[in-house]
């Protein structure tokens, strides 16, 4: 396993000088990161089309961040993997992840997202990466729950759309020896093992299609994050170290009433604040040898971006 | 506490004749039940324009019923009390529940349900009952997750529009000394505590704006479902006698994978046979004076209707 | 194991004619007990002093209840043990288990109460029992917390005291051939397994101090009951049958916030409303050989007393 | 939330120097507190008549401490507050809490306690203070179990009593802009939520009468101390970090068998080695936006105070 | 699934007539039993030589059965499968399984134990019967704990040894149409589910190597028994009803201490008594379909088997 | 309680130079330990036979050892006394642990064994030690489960065996001043609490019979390690602070399917990372004055030896 890598998405903007890359950099080796994983759609951090296109501009990215003594774990196209399918009943809220000139149009919007997917591949190959991290989309998640009941063949459907969407990005991952890695995520349908193994059936067992595993979102779900791992270990190639609890309580439960974060039964906490056993879980990981990224996600409903990350001891690095 | 009743919706049809009413009175009667919620969409067993009408139907209706030892514990208007409010995502999921003639007009198929609910709380006067059954509709659970982020206000508005819609309607059921008792479930927007609160607001905390307790939706949604009670005893007037259970698994979570019911880690159960702990529920009600009736709702993923809904011991009637 | 009995106290007076012996005999017989614990305050049920004397009257008593299927499992004088050592700070509390003319009259009150344990060892003898039911009475109770801070000594001044009231007594039930099984009970200085040692200490392991084991009290306490028959069981020589509940509460706790039964986080329950594990527990018992009756002892807070004490199954008696 | 500062009480005279307010200051600063909390009976840590009435002793006081970089949390008057109430049963044991030539005069005593409340309220003022630390005294606690059978009234009575005596002092400390909180404490009448609910009534619901929340006394009563803050969080205005374990035993339980305290099921232990979960605690009154001071308290029935408190990380500090 | 059955080994010789099958059949009908799993080593119950070779035999059999509403679930080769595979350690304690002239010859006592379950092949299908229970034997369980070190290779041997063993008695099995169950137990070198694997890809995957599922032996190997189904359902062609407990105690664990059964901390209990959670594990069976019996397996270090064996209500026959 | 020492038998020969005893005690030494647990079969540590005769070659030694800060725990003879008692079905395991001349010879290898205990007493006395480690041996190991039954006896005569054995080795340990501690241990006769009470009864209660507690074996037997203290705290003389872990799982359970470590239920972890709650574990022994050494004793299933052993903090020191 190597890490600890840090996503950026979070901090983006956390200080002004944090919309570029290389002071974001420093802040992050200073605390002992010796990984990052950027998101594809801040454009101060990385120019997703250059990137795919232009070596030159590649080994100027890895060599910055290696002065500092960083590596890239994955490049990250959640927003726009997002954009790879969406349901109408979600069309203005996922809007703002597509240029502005597109908002409103969901075919173009679509068509740009695929092209996005297309070029992280490329991008992830000339940074010689191995792995890629990224949302599904979602056709179905309107209809999770059996009630009002879903038509017969709904379900079916929906995946089989959704494989044709993706079968072709896939491919261009696979050509660029790079494992595409879905986050199971919640407002996704891929958000759990299920959904996962539905999926692998509708794009024919492709083998770059491969789990992001995130156990926070487990957490939240109720699901036992450490049995998924005996589940699913073959296909885990990303990793976010996230922590997170849900606690029962008598006046809400999983689907929150709408409150906000700090509110919800469960929510995000700091690192060790949450109810996750990473002890347990890493021994998971390393007993199937996992062969990734540890990439800390940062998101916590109660502290300060500011002081949340933590400090890394140096004993704990590994790349 | 009133009971045991049982609600009938689960058993219209299980054979030819229990799509009448006197038949199906015959068989839980002869159960042991001394009770029934009965649905009013089954034409079968309520005209409920007529109900709402006639005191002498109403008499003769209660008369058959008292012959076999039954009384009716509340009317059920589930169906229609769902398309008091429908996000457009549903639409078609739950056209089938409005007339033939309504389906695919909204607009009207609103006004029809609205009607239904009049209708029922005249009924419901007319057979001296006290309080009624019905869901809340929904126009914001597609959005329950915080991810696709709300545009801001969406709850808000969401809510101003579900009290506007439903205040005439408990206002008529205050007119007719009957509580309107919710359906906290999934699929409606009032699903919990937290969101029965938002809808109490937003209709002015009116006195008829009352709670089904039902605990097998609140371990679905791992919700502590005694604790509850202690939250919102004073507005629990109705209440089903329903198991469920919760299982913790590797593969799926809370959102249950789009697997039927019986692979669901969350699933309904025959009485006995989930985790619902009903000898604390049943104190808590008792020491909170509830004054309802208990109504066995069964639904269970491996039993068969037929043999599921268990005979009722001389000792635990009360009416 | 014999069984099981039932303990009149909380019955005497329930019907008028309750407050005779044979006709509440009739009732628990016709509810298949096949033993009875007697209050001896109740005089409508027995003359103490009459049964120390009167072989005669004794085996009268025994005919009427063996002609009804009945046999006594013990003799109870819980509320004249209690006054064998009273603090001053509850005189006026206990004063009304004294006869009316000795009240405000500690040491007289003292006096007549160790009288009557005489009595019942000799009644207990010519009625053919083998163990006898009582309370120990408390001179430190009220310093059971060490805040304020006892003054050094006083536990011990304490216990020295209790076991020279005691020690006589203890003799005359020796002569007797009857075991005192002194129910831990909080309010009492014998209120657990420390203090049961304690007072053993006091009275020179004097082998006809015994213990009646009854787990609600334990449960009370936040006690395990179970390991208390694996440390225990050698003098552990009656039995009561008597579930409760302590449940965690964030309101109050085992102090109970001077509320009333129902209200309080730990309260006695009918036989199978608790949460005390009766397969364990009499598998213990069993394991252990314990000799005496099981004696249900019922109290609830929720349930009425005419229709709470459980019927017996045939299956399930044995003496 | 401000802190850590650490109560002085149980440091008092470690050392021959820690009679004194400087070199125990020097130490607890050194150790990094950034508060302290003061016990007012302290008389070489402060002269609390002089206190009340001088504003340049107040300035004084300050000002030693803020050149060791510490600030006052509260004052505390737990020892007077005991006396304001005393039931007879305990009055050996508090005299030696009064001056000794008020020993044996309860009512004196009483006078005495009210007029250092009053003087402590003045002292808070002028030492620019929030908060102040005491325990509410006890009239029936002695009768907190409900056998033997409480006289009717008794605890209404009490309550009176106790509210009477409460309210001039509550109003001296309103005057004086400062909040009374009481350490909910086994040996006070208010001693759970429950309790200080009944007190709040007998106070006319005073602003003042608030609460410090020390969860250790919840463990050792099997509270559940994180419902608490729920339920109370905006009575909360001081806060005591204080660890503890209740440990099911089969010899004892929560009243302890007069046994010390390491040999208690229920015991106080120094930070990190209880059951407390301080994560979720510190969670929940940060969630609250709790105003006030973290003060640990240190008192472990198994480490030596020398060694005991906790250095604290300088990222943790707040004030 | 069918049954109830009950297991008649344990019963053989309860009263003198139990010698005989006809007598014992009577009464285990009359508790209202509709199967039996006959041991054929008991030989007033069955003689297996004959029942392999007449049909006349095996139908004048099931017919005596049938007369009293009872069928045969399976035949039982456990002492004669526990001969087929033998590590010396062992050889003085199994003797007593085999006729007394091969005792003290490993050798011919395997051979003929192979023979007896060719034996049971056959008889089983003139009986009409679709599963066979037994046990594997052991080469190896002496050595299951890795101290002191195992010679590499040991447990690769004797799988091979045990699958060629058993090959030619599978290969039996599959010509008879029978599947052959063994019941993973503490004491053979089958005794959970990675010791099946082991043995699968040790007789190629053979179809006829299948399960019987006994949940008690998993709770004594502190094994999850419901994850155990969703493994091994596939397998599963038997099944033994019966419970256990597994309490963790201070003084021994699940070696025992080479105490007697009623002493150890694991132990076999009456159907209700144990830990085992039926009604989750029937829904699990019941979910999966599970085709065959289920078969009573009584065997309590508490009860007495005369009065233990528990009568079956009406309701829950099924054939 | 002193310590930490760290037991160095599964660090011997990690590097080249780790075959003698100066630079292993180098490395310790700036890890932080202040003392060592000797395995005296390591030739290059020490020589045994040299050390029981010449009291300047044992000063030299603890010379040589203090002059690094090092005090020597014990001596441990853990694989000479695994010889002092074997069951033959493990002679060819366990025959590695002789001398190459004594193996495949039992009776001298039994005499060699207790000959190495004998020096080992003896130079322990030298070396001014007060307590041993071992093992017992196992006669009865084999036969542990009682399937298939044992005769009747064989527990006893071979318990009897083994006190005859181990009598003349305790009484020359006794001479020696020095307790022999045996390591409670699977795979021995002397596995956990009730075994060491046989024993205990087979050497007449002999003072020198003492435990080393380690907990990992406890928890590998699914015991009780909190509760055993209370139990066994007078012979608890030496400790080994090793952390294990037991997860339930549906494939295998405490007999681990003769897996190897990292696949089996139940491993042995490094500090922290298991189950066991080693601060309530070292407040047991505190209260009960454990007056030995805390000995690390590292082996685990994920960690390299290399990094494992936790360096020590300088405030948990103590000799």
């Amino acid at each position: 396993m190597k890490g600890p890598a840090i996503f950026l998405a979070q901090f983006a903007g956390l200080k002004p000088e944090f919309s570029k890359l290389a002071p974001i950099a420093d802040w992050v080796a200073s605390l002992g990161y010796v990984g990052v994983q950027i998101p594809t759609w801040e454009k101060g951090f990385i120019d997703l089309a250059r990137a795919a296109e232009s070596q030159d501009y590649c080994d100027e990215l890895k060599g910055m961040l290696a002065e500092r003594g960083l590596a890239i774990s994955e490049l990250s196209t959640h927003l726009q993997g997002q954009l790879v399918a969406v349901h109408p009943a979600y069309d203005h809220q996922v809007d703002v992840f597509a240029p502005e000139e597109l908002r409103g149009k969901p075919a173009e919007r679509t068509e740009w997202a695929v092209s996005q997917l297309t070029l992280a591949a490329k991008a992830s190959r000339r940074l010689g990466l191995k792995a890629h991290a990224s949302f599904s989309g979602a056709l179905l998640w309107h209809a999770f729950y059996p009630w009002p009941q879903r038509p017969a063949g709904l379900v079916e459907e929906g995946f089989a759309e959704l494989g044709k969407r993706w079968k072709p990005i896939l491919d261009a991952f696979d050509e660029a020896g790079v494992d595409l890695c879905y986050e199971l995520h919640p407002g996704e349908d891929l958000h759990d093992g299920v959904t996962f193994e539905r999926f692998l059936a509708a794009v024919g067992d492709h083998p770059r299609a491969n789990i992001l595993y995130d156990p926070s979102h487990m957490v939240l779900q109720h699901m036992d994050y450490l049995a998924f791992i005996d589940h699913y270990h073959q296909r885990i190639r990303a990793f976010h170290v996230k922590d997170a609890e849900l606690r029962q309580d008598g006046r809400s439960g999983v689907y929150g009433g709408f409150q906000s974060w700090v509110d919800r039964p469960g929510r995000f906490r700091s690192l060790g604040d949450g109810q996750i056993d990473f002890t347990a879980l890493f021994s998971k990981l390393a007993q199937h040898d996992y062969p990734g990224w540890a990439v800390l996600e940062w998101e916590c409903c109660l502290k300060h971006p500011k002081t949340a990350p933590p400090r890394v001891r140096p004993s704990s690095r590994s790349t």
